[in-house]
């Protein structure tokens, strides 16, 4: 019997570490949480009659986008007419806004560290009442390529910092604590098997350097303030480039570092709206950069539908 | 004639020196500049007869609480009715929310250093293409209190960081530079001097410390994590106390940074939510919260109107 127990009990542990999980021993005391920047909380909201079935999440910067990604992902599943309104969770506030379609929520996160940071507090916090199992959180965004042809989708294999290293620094009681950044490389390379698959623009695997600025952090030489050479600028992005940096956006580090304290499994797939060796400035027309948006989006939905069976 | 001449030349500087500017000499060989975060441009816009007039910006994190403070001001000035709807310059994008009303401009931007930093370079391009001159920007927000009543309003000193420290880390090409985050001291007590004349919220001078996050950052019980006791939180809050701080937010040392290296006289003027030495969730009513972010809004409306001689 022993054999069986064990596997029972295999089972069972499997079951709970599949539980997204909070990493806080002072949330148990609380009656009530309010999730204030989703204007949303547990004493008002039945959260797992809300959430409890979700399996996949998907967050990006703008709220508008993660609108029309949930109505494309209505019409994918065919859970609805992708024409329709979806409505906004998170009505009540204009920090973030949420959708729901099926088992996937559709999240707006802002731009950088800090505003998806308090997002993903909520997030993970609003998983966790509502005893969400195996969930996959993918952030689907834009970015500036290094070396790219503009509109290529990068699926990251390593967040890594402005000195290209994996890691995410963070400031608790005024000291710095040092987090892992790696992501799900299995998933990343499903994601990449997804892209060859719908084979309609170009997807490369690589490391994505996450930045707090856009302009100076970012060394472009367009910003209000810039104090270095064309020079510089191009010897650092090459550095970059050298160290396998494929793309730079302000998220994927905190991201990365909190779904592996949290136990979701993460990917990141953005978009490169240009590429940096050439230039600063995002000229392409509002037609192309929209085309360019929406790959993330099919990537996403491609993926999630053969997950559910419905590729 | 040499004293008439020198001061002649002084007024020059005086009127040079007034002009907001850039720090940028890569600036003057762009054809043009798409402020792309704004979604608009030099090409595309003209700068001058749109904006030349501003002398007033006031920046806040939510974009639907300023549209009502530009529709607030409107009615303030006497300059339109406030209930009727102004129109958003930025509708082309998500990303940031932009009304002009008279010589008053009011832009969102976001949560946090980041999503701030990015508005503020395109804003003081905007600026410096637009030729304004004599520019006061004010951030009006809302923060959490240290040892103060909720509701209470804070004009900041001086912006200091998670150790306390008046300054702002920046990263540029992977290395550090750090930047010095002074605010205007006349400024200030011209705010709180207003403060009085209104007489109906309690104020005070004091620093805010900026964070890059919310929860853990902020020493907060009540995030997704959670690594030290209540003890440790109440130490740390203690500590900030004794060194000045009377509240906490998210943008105000790149702000201060950003303003002095561009000439432009700054304030910030936040309103507390809550008395974190009492605890961390934002639980008061909506209407109490609304009543609270609009004290901001209000002792800055009544300082520009004086400025304007309309008080």
């Amino acid at each position: 019997m022993a054999p069986v127990h064990t596997a029972k009990k295999t089972e069972n542990d499997q079951a709970t570490s599949n539980l997204v999980h909070v990493d806080n021993p002072h949330l148990e005391k609380m009656k009530e949480d309010i999730l204030y920047h989703f204007d949303i909380g547990t004493g008002t909201h039945d959260f797992p009659a809300m959430f409890g079935d979700v399996k996949f999440v998907c967050v990006g910067g703008s709220p508008s986008r993660m609108k029309a990604f949930a109505q494309y992902i209505n019409g994918e599943l065919a859970l609805g007419d992708p024409n329709s309104d979806v409505a906004n969770i998170c009505a009540g506030t204009d920090r973030y806004a949420m959708y729901k379609v099926g088992p996937v929520l559709s999240i707006s996160h802002g731009m950088g560290i800090p505003s998806i940071s308090i997002m993903l507090h909520e997030l993970i916090k609003l998983l966790y009442h509502s005893k969400c199992t195996n969930v996959t959180i993918i952030r689907i965004g834009t970015s500036g390529g290094i070396g790219l042809e503009p509109g290529s989708v990068v699926i990251t294999s390593q967040s890594v910092d402005a000195s290209f290293r994996p890691q995410f620094e963070q400031i608790i009681l005024g000291k710095t604590v040092v987090r892992n950044t790696e992501l799900d490389s299995e998933l990343a390379r499903e994601f990449f098997q997804c892209s060859k698959e719908i084979n309609k623009f170009n997807t490369v695997i690589g490391n994505t350097m996450c930045t707090l600025d856009f302009y100076e952090g970012q060394a472009r030489l367009d910003g209000a303030f810039c104090s270095y050479t064309e020079e510089e600028k191009m010897q650092y992005l090459k550095a970059a480039y050298d160290a396998g940096v494929r793309n730079i956006e302000m998220e994927s580090s905190v991201f990365a570092a909190m779904c592996n304290i949290s136990g979701l499994k993460a990917a990141v797939v953005c978009v490169t709206l240009l590429n940096r060796l050439e230039g600063d400035q995002i000229s392409s027309s509002h037609e192309v950069l929209v085309d360019y948006q929406q790959r993330p989006q099919k990537l996403v939905g491609f993926f999630i539908k053969k997950h559910l069976n419905k590729a």
